[in-house]
């Protein structure tokens, strides 16, 4: 069995829980009826499992290939597929319909894009990053820029890359050397060396469109002198086509852990012809749009391939006759019971599912509010929707892509001694998910910006209305038993959460190492009470459904699920807030000549 | 830099802590004074370091090849650094000196071998496997086996192999169909396929001794007839030299997430020759003698590649200047502060460091009791080695190996994206370590091996022999200040521990179920107090020799990491037993088709 996309829950997701059909009165969500979604979507299940999952092997083992003439072959069967994928129409469905797009709600485009990853996360690297260069230029270029790169970025008939890393600075960006040297028709010549360029070069389209951060010579030091430029390899010509060739060339491709399939490129250049978009030395503020949305993008990769591992085990675990059950045989007619039998398959399967479940749910909320912050009539739904993407956004992504690469190695537990093989697929979940909790900020960079900026921001105003939704919540289900459980634990996790955040303020202000140190439980912590009230959320969708007569196991089998969740997920907190509690003292207390 | 031996660690634990000399009176302990042990490890160190080390890239990248006659070459230079290991006596450290071994105690051998692993784990397994080959025929052999074989296993001038898993039986052995047929000379024909045998072909060694667990026809069905059979490539013949092939052969090689310099073989039995070792019927009961000393020595591969694991990220921490530390720079001359300055990259190598050290003193205190088990003449002392023996393998194997690979993962973390890439060395550290999760028993079976067996043993007197040996110790320090913070977590988790324990044996009776949901929190649980024992013992001894005047930075050291293991990583043990305690309601509800 390959990859089976979970379009089922998509429906549960967006009709049920979020209930998008509420927004029909918006722009975006006009044309967004759930029939029309669910067909799009059931259409998209068919063309990643069918298109994008079978070439995600032959990925991993082929990789890319690298020529002394600078260019680079993608594997096997990506050319056609990526054919396949423009020609399908799918680039344009969260893309503005005034550039050829669909306009769908991102939380739609979100769905498609998980299949896409879970079915082939080194091919999606490619259309993803041309997304995240249409939304620069989106937010920062000149019309003229927009009228010319646009249409074909939300196309991906070209292709976009983020070069930000240099051999010396990745997280730190203010160190960068690439340099800019205006010219006298107004274009810069770009000079310096990127590294880790994923689709810095490749045979899938026509042109790349580089978003290249630089340094104008005479600009001051640190992130205030940076700007951003596009960089494109065939310079456009008048009617907007490829035309001359311009200096920007790959050295190389990394050896890498996973991912084989996305070209990860050095990218030299060498006086090449550069546009900057927006303003000079403002260059960062536009990159973090992107980044921004790359983050949220990369929780989902965490998400996306712990699915995929969590299918392959799942299967696995019916198929394997091994032993007997505890409490006696279940196939007393064959030589084995099945491994699902055993307490602690079963707990690390029942893992996977409390956090892919409810990591898709925390993902397609925020995205919705990201949505409402774009859409909404109401200042103040905007301003919450605004409010919950700053704050969630490194949630989303550290939390959930630790978690994923958790749950792809218990996939490949499951397998036992097959796992670590390459004839199955979860080696390869394994080793691809784990980019995820690297790129686009460290994990680490990702719980700093949590305690460090995203607590703060506005005066608390985002993580204090989520703390009152909260309670507002909980208090709404006083009177239901069956949220009971739910509830209980949800009002824990959050007074755990409010006593860490209260800590968090009492004692980051007088020594920033007691943030620092205290970030990553921090984070942690949040996204345990987040995924509970998700799992709350769901179960209160469920038990209504079940109320009003619904039949569809799927309803039972997220209460079964939720209440896995509180009971043995979510008690990891008490750790957590123990831990972040006796701050730096103990952490730093060690000379760096002891390490 | 390479991995750098932790010699000053081994001499810290073993002369300060486990007081080796204590034992000098001892047949395996009086040719091991302190100097001598100290000197042993140091050019054990060096050869690790310069030989095997420098090796291991190399493995990974090459990995073994298969050719068409059924044979397997390992990777370049393996060869001759196994010759430089057989010549230069390393082999016999730990074995009987009746057999050509140096008749060392198992803890100074323990060391070698983790230093061995840690500089290079592929390499390591061959004369790893062939040292448990060596243990099972000691054990099990008749004398006329023990003659002809243990002189040539104890050398490594054979290798040794063991032949377990089939493709449809893996943790089951009950299942196993490979068949043995009585000739009449007194040998078995032999017929089967074995999978995933480790070191089933080299080039290293001109024999290879298969330890092969078969059915002999008529035998009974389960592992109530399985018996275990030495099977060599070359017969030995009446000199004891490789006489005439067997029919033994290699069908080919596992592509592997890891341990690419590890040959990985499909091995055919095709009527070979073979000799029973020990009763008929009674095969498995060997073999466990050869897989706990396997088990233990897995443990130590955890720890050994997350302390390789740990050294690369600190090297790289303490290089990488970026950005500035949140409490001023650090580094004012230079353009950035080295990272190792920002709180949640001291996290994880202090993290690093507590479980490493933590874990690595818990496998010597162990191996110790296995040693005393055998030499003392104290039978109270014996026994009590035995019953810890036991009680500790699966621990130190299921909870060590899941530590070592999340510190390995840890440390690809502090490198970023660097660490993501093959030029440097954590990518491999990481795949080698993970399948030290998996073999001699997935760490799933440790972990009820631990509750279902191990608990329960002699009604209960490992256990309750750790318990009050740990109440002990928190009384005698009762008077010393310094030791408080180290008692009072200890005792907390002690009485969490306990009450886990009292849990399990009130409701793993009542439904089995229950022991099998809670045995992996339970197994951490364990781990985690084990190693605050641990730490509380490093830190009376540290203390003790301040106090006396000492000013190696050890011992400072020692203390300050214990504390930090007392407050950042032992209060995890609070939702283990939260979760533990739930039992198997929650875990069991879903049916089987929901997954």
């Amino acid at each position: 069995m390959t990859y089976q996309p979970p379009v089922r829950d998509y429906a549960f997701l967006l009709r049920d829980v979020l209930e998008l059909e509420r927004y029909a009165n918006l722009p975006a969500f006009a044309d967004a009826s759930m029939d029309t979604v669910d067909q799009i979507l059931e259409e998209a299940g068919r063309f990643t499992a069918e298109v994008l999952a079978p070439l995600n092997s032959v990925g991993d083992k082929e990789g890319c290939h690298w020529h002394p003439d600078n260019s680079v072959t993608t594997p096997k069967g990506f050319k056609e597929a990526y054919r396949q994928l423009v020609d399908g129409g799918w680039p344009g469905l969260g893309s503005d319909p005034a550039y050829g797009g669909q306009g769908l709600p991102h939380v739609v485009n979100l769905a498609f894009s998980e299949m896409s990853s879970a079915a082939n996360m080194a091919f999606s690297m490619y259309p993803g990053l041309t997304h995240g260069a249409y939304s620069a230029i989106k937010v920062g270029g000149s019309q003229a820029q927009k009228d010319l790169y646009l249409p074909k970025l939300a196309s991906f008939q070209w292709g976009g890359t983020m070069n930000l890393t240099e051999p010396h600075c990745g997280t730190d960006l203010g160190l960068l050397r690439t340099k800019a040297v205006p010219q006298a028709d107004g274009t810069y010549k770009i000079s310096g060396q990127k590294i880790w360029i994923s689709g810095g070069e490749q045979d899938l389209t026509e042109n790349i469109v580089h978003l290249v951060l630089a340094r104008i010579e005479g600009a001051p030091m640190g992130t205030r002198g940076i700007s951003l430029f596009i960089v494109p390899k065939f310079i456009p010509d008048k009617d907007g086509n490829p035309g001359e060739r311009n200096a920007v060339k790959c050295l190389g491709l990394e050896e890498k852990m996973g991912i084989h399939g996305n070209a990860t490129c050095v990218i030299a250049h060498e006086e090449a012809t550069g546009w900057l978009i927006g303003e000079e030395n403002r260059g960062l503020s536009i990159m973090f749009v992107m980044m921004n949305e790359a983050r949220l993008g990369v929780g989902m990769q965490g998400i996306a391939q712990a699915e995929a591992a969590y299918q392959a085990a799942a299967e696995f675990a019916k198929d394997r006759l091994q032993g007997r059950s505890l409490t006696g045989p279940k196939n007393p007619d064959g030589p084995a019971d099945p491994i699902i039998v055993h307490p602690d398959v079963r707990r690390m399967l029942m893992d996977a599912k409390a956090i892919v479940e409810g990591g898709r749910a925390f993902l397609f909320w925020t995205a919705l509010h990201g949505d409402l912050a774009e859409a909404s009539p109401d200042e103040a739904v905007r301003q919450k929707g605004h409010d919950y993407m700053a704050l969630m956004t490194p949630v989303l992504k550290g939390f959930l892509t630790d978690r994923g690469f958790n749950v792809c190695s218990d996939a490949m537990q499951v397998h036992g001694g097959s796992g670590f093989t390459e004839h199955f697929p979860v080696s390869q979940y394994l080793r691809d998910c784990r980019i995820a909790l690297i790129y686009e900020g460290t994990n680490g960079i990702q719980a700093l910006d949590l305690v460090g900026r995203k607590l703060a921001a506005e005066g608390g105003r985002g993580v204090m209305g989520f703390f009152a939704e909260l309670d507002a919540f909980i208090e709404a289900q006083e009177a239901d038993e069956g949220m009971k459980p739910f509830t209980e634990g949800l009002a824990r996790g959050k007074a755990e959460l409010q006593e860490a955040t209260l800590w968090l303020m009492q004692n980051g202000l007088a020594n920033p190492d007691n943030a620092g140190a205290a970030s990553t439980d921090y984070m942690h912590l949040f996204g345990l009470v987040a995924l509970a009230y998700m799992w709350a959320l769901m179960a209160k969708t469920a038990l209504a459904k079940i109320a009003g007569g619904a039949t569809d196991p799927i309803y039972q089998e997220k209460l079964t699920v939720g209440r896995y969740y509180i009971a043995r997920v979510l008690p990891e907190t008490a750790g957590r807030l123990a831990k972040l509690k006796t701050g730096a003292e103990a952490l730093m207390a060690l000379p760096v000549e002891s390490f």
